[in-house]
């Protein structure tokens, strides 16, 4: 029988069996300890005897083992408890020295990223590290559940499609089967589609961008949140949704788990109910006050507006998150509707959090004669074949909807604070990087 | 306030409103009916006013309708309520004949199946259609739930890979950056390296496989929920997972979702707690016994045989799953451990579900001078840069391990009873079909 690390002090008294990873190794002459890790965490063992000390010689931090003793309460070991006299089965020796010391913190400073990302099959043996995937289980596993409670169908759609409908120039493309494929950058027709099914459906899923810019906030393979709703009143009611999502979602993680985001030194949470909401002009007129610079003739945001207005939002309105709404017209995708009460803007909002964004939120434009016009008016082919199941959908009636794509990468990255989105990412690609 | 469908019998004497899409017009003269679809289901009204019946003249069904009336129980009706006397508002006319009649039970049999999925967007109307994709978000929830009760992180691993390091000839092969990626046919290697981190891992997301085939059973792309777990005591421990899981998942499905099973006509379900074993070898001979054609010699199952075993398991067994073991040494992926008692077979084992492969089930080898054996025996160079970060895991102590590979379209598909697994899928990819 196995006994996993955090189970130990409740077997003081008894001998027991651990199974894990050498983590640490620390051989004082008389005091010998070894502390071993397992999927709970980390606990240590204190090894008496010559012959299974010398078990352990030259054999490295990772090595696979199983120690039995027995348990001693102990106030200074981890979880209150230690194996006493331990005797060592080595199930899986390593010999080599590792290539990073996997058991003192990984260095996240910015110039450090790429030798992080090249030892990351070494350095994801450091449960430092591992909070932040097991944060980002949590993050996916609330999101899953608050949407399904509000009716919402999750649903798989396919990532090769026929010609590159959406997006243009910053796709993957691949031969399939003598025909051109592209990746998926967003499910966005699909999702619109599903609305005539489902009016409620989102989809976790990978999104590909072939962007060749290095930022902190960009991947060439990231992970997308897509959420679509019909039968929306008004624009609102799809800010409505994103706002309750993120809000019940970070005051539950902030709830649960307490103790992983302060293990990850996770700022602390300031938010409201309802976000903060400021129009595109208010913003540039806002910064331009405050820095100095003038960035009212601009169309979209700049970097430096996204983290200016948070942190205003926060210190102004007590929030962290924050809605920047009414993008100019010059920013229109086709699929977007056009503000009928100012046609100078569309209804689209980004929401912002801790400096950037997160997700786009716009109403869509439903009615097919006034889409078609719109994607004349950009040069846009309906008859391009990559539309023609999605035009489909709105012939047969697509009622008033809207929803957004959201960055689960980005999303973790922020609630830790790490300075980069690679950072929250298992195996991060970018212009530079496929491997691991 | 909009009410929904199913909320109608509780508003009875009220005036309330539906929003839906128009699915079936009856106009009889004197009684004028009205069915509306919602994401609830549907609902019934009688118009009586010929102004208000004149505003649905020439419109089709799907036609986008809001409509207002009083709520009188009728048990005649869908729901056992009906408005009354409804007044009409259109919201998104429809005004051409849809290509297929939605309102009408979809046609699945196998040579109408390029036709549906042609008319997929409007199909997908038709709630009975929907049920099918209501009950694999079921099914995809109630996995998430057993795995992550059970210690499983769920992660997510890179789609775009460098190299074709595992798989071979049929890949997906894009230009990224200058550079060839190759589309992952499975998180195979990620979720390895993964057990070193989190001893338990599990990931569902999309798999790409450029394979001509045209069977019942595959697709270009597909949705596969990989398992791996570590410090497994032996094979069987992984067999374990698959089945508990499986029988878990089943059984509270046959439970919790027993009217939309009984709506797709779903069959009854045969299980044991426990899944019966066949060897590879004992199912050749039984089958040759049967059947009257000789398969000794044959080393992987023939679908015939997957079939004829699992008819033979539930008569036998009372087991629709069954796992067939001990496939033979001629099969070995390099990866997979060979059984130290018997090496002319693998310790891999297949999970069948009513005559089909849902699931394969192998440890691996997890000790790195046997894995670069295994490989060198192959004609697979360990130097491949594919290999590079896999091989480190090893290197740095992975513990004894195995998982599965299960594919979700089947499994959906089977416990439907549908005939095709692309029936199962939303948005279905084969050789011939790279839209909807």
């Amino acid at each position: 029988m196995r006994t996993l690390s955090d189970d130990l002090a409740a077997h003081a008294g008894q001998t027991v069996s651990l199974s894990g990873w050498l983590h640490k190794k620390r051989i004082l002459g008389g005091l010998n300890f070894v502390v071993i890790r397992d999927r709970r965490g980390l606990a240590q063992a204190v090894i008496s005897r010559d012959e299974e000390l010398e078990k352990l010689r030259n054999l490295q931090v990772s090595t696979v083992l199983k120690l039995t003793g027995q348990v001693a309460s102990d106030q200074r070991a981890p979880g209150g408890a230690e194996l006493r006299d331990a005797s060592v089965e080595v199930l899986v020796p390593v010999t080599e020295v590792p290539a990073i010391e996997i058991d003192k913190p990984i260095n996240h400073s910015p110039d450090n990223l790429d030798t992080l990302f090249e030892n990351r099959v070494l350095n994801l043996r450091n449960p430092g590290e591992q909070a932040i995937f097991r944060l980002r289980a949590q993050v996916n596993r609330l999101i899953r559940q608050y949407l399904t409670d509000n009716e919402f169908v999750e649903i798989q759609t396919p990532k090769l499609l026929a010609g590159a409908a959406e997006g243009g120039a910053e796709v993957f493309k691949t031969d399939y089967f003598g025909q051109e494929a592209t990746l998926a950058q967003s499910p966005q027709l699909y999702k619109q589609i599903m609305v005539g099914a489902f009016e409620r459906v989102f989809e976790i899923g990978p999104a590909f961008r072939a962007e060749p810019s290095m930022t902190t906030r960009h991947m060439s393979e990231s992970t997308m949140l897509d959420v679509e709703l019909g039968f929306i009143k008004s624009h609102e009611d799809v800010l409505t949704v994103a706002e309750d999502m993120v809000y019940q979602v970070l005051t539950r993680l902030y709830g649960d788990q307490a103790a992983l985001l302060k293990s990850l030194q996770a700022p602390p949470l300031t938010l409201t109910k309802k976000f903060p909401r400021y129009k595109v002009a208010e913003v540039h007129r806002l910064y331009s006050q405050a820095a100095g610079q003038d960035t009212t003739k601009e169309k979209d945001l700049l970097p430096a507006e996204e983290r200016w207005i948070c942190d205003h939002a926060k210190q102004a309105d007590g929030s962290e998150a924050v809605f920047v709404t009414d993008f100019p017209i010059e920013s229109h995708k086709f699929y977007q509707m056009i503000n009928p009460k100012d046609p100078g803007t569309v209804l689209w909002a980004d929401l912002l959090f801790r400096g950037v964004e997160i997700a786009s939120c716009p109403q869509r434009e439903h009615r097919l004669e006034q889409l078609l016009k719109q994607m004349r008016d950009k040069g846009i082919d309906p008859q391009h074949p990559g539309f023609k199941y999605y035009l489909q959908a709105f012939a047969a009636g697509l009622p008033p909807h809207g929803g957004f794509g959201f960055g689960i990468d980005r999303f973790v990255q922020k609630i830790i604070g790490l300075g980069n989105v690679k950072e929250a990412t298992l195996f991060p690609r970018d212009v530079h990087r496929l491997a691991p």
